[in-house]
């Protein structure tokens, strides 16, 4: 991975997960840890509902996700973006989803009054990666 | 639609396209703009080497997309976004393709220097919307 890639994964403060879903796509703002080639962002716990997330119903049936952060300025010489391609899951393993919630809390502040007690955690396994930069056309 | 939406759709200055590929989806950011329940942005014209865009090759095949603008803050309770879901196609009429390019030359000062002349336009037409504001859990 470059180091521009790293640090957007890093740095960056919302991303956008599309999903598959039955008839098309869908996508949705998120915030997210980075941590060894995985992209983790959390969710409210199941809804007493039984109304499932449309993310959480799409992973479940395709996995495959793709994941975008961005810089947008009026100058466009300096727009910029890298896109991700993976895998999702929600995690399952306890010590994995204490890890991601660590991280969340540690970049995100307002987490911390938001609280993550009860929420769940999807994992995004990077696939692909592509940095794209502005280029004038010839 | 209700004027948060419309609002969104005129003023925002880039929003994310995500279609569906043969085994999953992606997503890319675009510069649109907005008129009577269509989403108009352009893409270069069809490259030499024949090689498409991922997004033409998409929507030929499934036409569904999503789009999405969303308004970020470090203050969470100022989250909001505007979520589209529709069908897309590339525009073949020549004077709804003059309309587009119109728009968008109007909204993007930036395309007078990078001109139009040549490229083409994708119009994802609004199926359905829906409108997020942040809400704290109780």
């Amino acid at each position: 991975m470059n180091e521009e890639a790293e640090s957007y994964l890093r740095t960056k403060e919302r991303g956008f997960l599309a999903t598959m879903g039955k008839e098309g796509p869908t996508v949705i703002p998120v915030c997210f840890a980075y941590e060894s080639g995985k992209i983790y962002s959390a969710i409210d716990r199941k809804p007493k509902s039984g109304r499932e997330l449309a993310r959480v119903k799409n992973i479940e049936k395709n996995p495959r996700v793709a994941f975008i952060l961005d810089t947008y300025s009026d100058d466009w010489r300096r727009l910029s973006y890298l896109l991700v391609h993976g895998k999702a899951s929600l995690v399952r393993d306890p010590s994995e989803e204490g890890r991601a919630k660590e991280l969340l809390l540690s970049k995100y502040p307002q987490y911390r009054w938001l609280g993550l007690d009860g929420s769940r955690t999807i994992r995004v396994t990077i696939e692909s990666l592509k940095f794209w930069k502005f280029q004038p056309r010839g």
